[in-house]
C-alpha cells in the first residue's frame, strides 16, 4: 500500500541518504527547506514501492548534477528540476506517471521529492545507484540495458537542453557534464525514461524507505544515549545491504579538495586520536576508496561515508574540514551493484582505481 | 522567379562562398562532393529570393559548426545537418519550408544545399553573416530580434543536443560551443527558426547569387587571361557590398595557428615580395583584421580574404602556409552590417579587438 512521505520524514530521509551518499549527492539543506514548504502549502508526495508501479507507466530519474561545492553557493529556486521534468515529458511526447531518485545522497534525496510534489505524481521507492555515484553512466538502468537518453537539463536561468545519444549513455554523460559546467557547475536534470516493468527489473528497491530508517535510526540512537553506530549497524544487517562497520575513529588531519572538469576531487586523511593509525580516503564527489599503509579498507562500489563521531551526521565530501571528529563507515552493497557488468561500469576500474574490487566483508570483517 | 542550382554552379558558387567567408566556413571541396552526389541522383535545389519566400514559412539556418582544422580531417557522411534538421523539427512540431546558410563560406555554402537536397525543400538566397563568422550570436537574425533557439545539433554519430535558451543568444553560442567541443570538435547545427517575414526583415539578401557571380567571375576571368582581382572589384561595386581592393600582393612568410576552445585562432604575415612591407592578418576561424606597421587596413565586419595571387582562389585559414604567393583582398559590407546595434555584436569589440571600427573605403580608399 503507497504511504505519504510526510514532513516529519524530511530530516531522517534526508540524513539516512547522506549516509548512503558516501559523501556526494550535496548537501540537503537548501533542497530539504523546499520540499517542507511544498508539503506545508499542502501538497502531498505519495511513495510507491517498485512491485507497486505499474509495467506500462513511464518512470523518469530526477537529480542535480554538478559540483556539490558550486551547489551551495548557487542556490536552486526549485523550479529548475520541474522545467527538466517538463522538457523532457515534451521530447517524449507523454506525460511522466513516476519520479525516482537518480542516486542516494543528501540533495538528492531531495530533488526528486520536491518533483514529485510538484508535479503532483509518485515517487518511487529506489534509486539507480543505491549510494551516489559521480557519473550518469554508473547507474543500474544502465547496467541493466536502459538507456539514458534522451536526457533533459535546465540551469538557474530556465534554459534547456536535451540531449540524444541512443544506447551510449557514456557519451550522454560526457555531452551532459560539458553543458552542465557550461551552465556553471549545476543542473538539473530528468533522464532515463523507462517504463516501470524496466524499473523492476534494473532499480535498487527500497533505498528510500532504507534510507528514512537509517536516518531515524540515527536520531532515535541519539535521543536514546544509545551508539548510533551500533544501530545502524544492525539496521543495515536486516536490509539488502547486509553489513555496516566503523573503519576509523579520529581527526582530519588533512584535506585535499579541487572543483575540475565539473567533479570535486580530492583526499581526506583521518587519523586516530593518538595519531598511531591514519586512513586517506579518495574522492570524486563520492568517496571512491578508504587505505590504510597502501592496504585497502573498503572501494567502491562499496559504501565509505564519514560521519560525525558524536552524532552520527553524515558529513560531505565538500564539507570536510580540518579538525573534524569523525568515523568512517563502511557498507556493502547488495547483489544487484555486485555483478560482473555492474563492476565494469562502476567498480575501480571505471574510476581509474588500480586496486581489485574486494567485498567490505572480507577486507574489513565486522 | 525560382532557379535551380545545377552541377555546373556548385564550383562557383562555392569558390564565391569561400571569398566572402574571410578564410572561414570550411575547405569546401567535401561539402561540394556531397552536393554533386544530390544533383547525379536527379535531385533538384530550387533558390528563392528572399522575396519569394512566403511571410508565414518556417525557415531554418543550417551550418557546421566547429574548428574547420577538424572538419578536414573528421569527413562528414552527409547524414549530420539532415538530422540536425529533422530534430529541429520534431522540437517545433512543424516541418521546415525552406533552408537558409547560416553565413557565407566555402563547406557552410554546401551544407545548406545538401539538406535542401535531401529535404527536398528550396533554399532562401541570403544568410545571417553576411561573410563568416565564428560565432552563433553573430547573425543578423539575431542582431535584429530572431531567437537562435531552440538549436539542434548533431555529430557523425548520429547523437543530437537540442538548446533552448530563449531569447539569449549569447548563451546558446555558449553551450552549443561546449556540446560541439565535445563532440570532438564539429558538429552540424539548425538553428534560428523564424518566418518568411523574419527572413525579409533581418537576412542579408542575396549572398548565394552574389557568391554564384563572384566565383563565376574568377573563372571567367581566368579563361578569359583577365585580372581576376579586377573583375571581382568591379563585380562588387555592383552588389550591395560596394567595394572591394587589393591591400597587398606577396607571400606567407608566417603562419601561427592553434586549435583551442573550439576555433581556430593565429595570426599570418604577408609580405611583398621585395620584403619592404608586410601586413599581418589576425583570425579567429575568419580574418578579423589587417594590420600594416601598427595601421589597421581593414576590420571586422568589413570583409578580409586571402586569395592564390594566380588563380584567386580564396584560401581559408586553416589551410595558409608559408611561401605562398597571395593577394589580401579587402571588401566593403553591406548597411544592414554596419548599423550600430549589428557592430554590436560583430564589430571589432566583440572580439577583443582595441581599434575602433572604421569602414575600409576610408581605411583603404580604392
Amino acid at each position: 500500500m503507497p504511504t505519504d512521505i510526510t514532513l516529519d520524514d524530511l530530516p531522517d530521509l534526508a540524513r539516512g541518504a547522506a549516509l548512503l551518499g558516501t559523501g556526494g549527492g550535496g548537501d540537503p539543506y537548501i533542497g530539504l527547506l523546499l520540499v517542507s514548504e511544498e508539503l506545508r502549502r499542502g501538497r502531498t508526495i505519495r511513495l510507491l514501492t517498485t512491485d507497486e508501479v505499474d509495467d506500462d507507466d513511464l518512470v523518469v530519474a530526477s537529480a542535480f548534477m554538478g559540483a556539490p561545492t558550486v551547489v551551495v553557493e548557487k542556490i536552486p529556486s526549485g523550479d529548475e528540476p520541474v522545467t527538466a521534468l517538463r522538457t523532457l515529458e515534451r521530447r517524449l511526447g507523454r506525460a511522466v506517471d513516476a519520479i525516482i531518485p537518480m542516486e542516494c545522497g543528501g540533495l538528492n534525496s531531495m530533488i526528486p521529492l520536491l518533483v514529485a510534489a510538484r508535479a503532483g505524481i509518485p515517487i518511487v521507492d529506489g534509486d539507480g545507484m543505491g549510494r551516489a555515484f559521480p557519473e550518469l553512466q554508473m547507474e543500474t538502468f544502465g547496467v541493466y540495458g536502459v538507456s539514458g537518453s534522451p536526457i533533459a537539463i535546465c540551469d538557474s536561468n530556465g534554459h534547456t537542453t536535451v540531449i540524444d545519444t541512443g544506447v551510449d549513455n557514456k557519451q550522454m554523460e560526457w555531452l551532459a557534464r560539458g553543458v552542465t559546467i557550461r551552465m556553471g557547475g549545476v543542473s538539473y536534470i530528468a533522464e532515463y525514461p523507462m517504463t516501470g516493468a524496466e524499473v523492476k527489473r534494473t532499480a535498487i528497491p527500497g533505498t528510500m524507505s532504507l534510507a528514512l530508517a537509517l536516518g531515524r535510526c540515527i536520531r532515535e540512537a541519539r535521543e536514546h544515549h544509545r551508539d548510533p553506530f551500533d544501530a545502524l549497524s544492525q539496521a543495515l544487517e536486516r536490509s539488502i545491504y547486509g553489513s555496516g562497520r566503523v573503519l576509523l575513529e579520529g581527526k582530519v588531519i588533512d584535506v585535499e579538495r579541487s572543483s575540475s572538469d565539473g567533479f570535486v576531487r580530492g583526499t581526506a586523511t583521518v587519523s586516530t586520536f593518538d595519531g598511531d593509525t591514519a586512513v586517506t580516503l579518495t574522492f570524486q564527489n563520492e568517496h571512491l576508496v578508504a587505505h590504510h599503509d597502501g592496504r585497502v579498507l573498503a572501494i567502491v562500489p562499496d559504501l565509505i561515508s564519514v560521519l560525525d563521531a558524536q552524532t552520527a551526521n553524515p558529513i560531505t565530501t565538500e564539507s570536510l574540514r580540518y579538525g573534524q571528529r569523525v568515523k568512517i563507515f563502511a557498507m556493502s552493497t547488495p547483489p544487484i551493484m555486485r555483478t560482473p557488468e555492474a563492476l565494469e561500469v562502476f567498480g575501480p576500474q571505471a574510476f581509474g582505481l588500480h586496486d581489485p574490487w574486494t567485498p567490505v566483508e572480507v577486507l574489513a570483517p565486522v
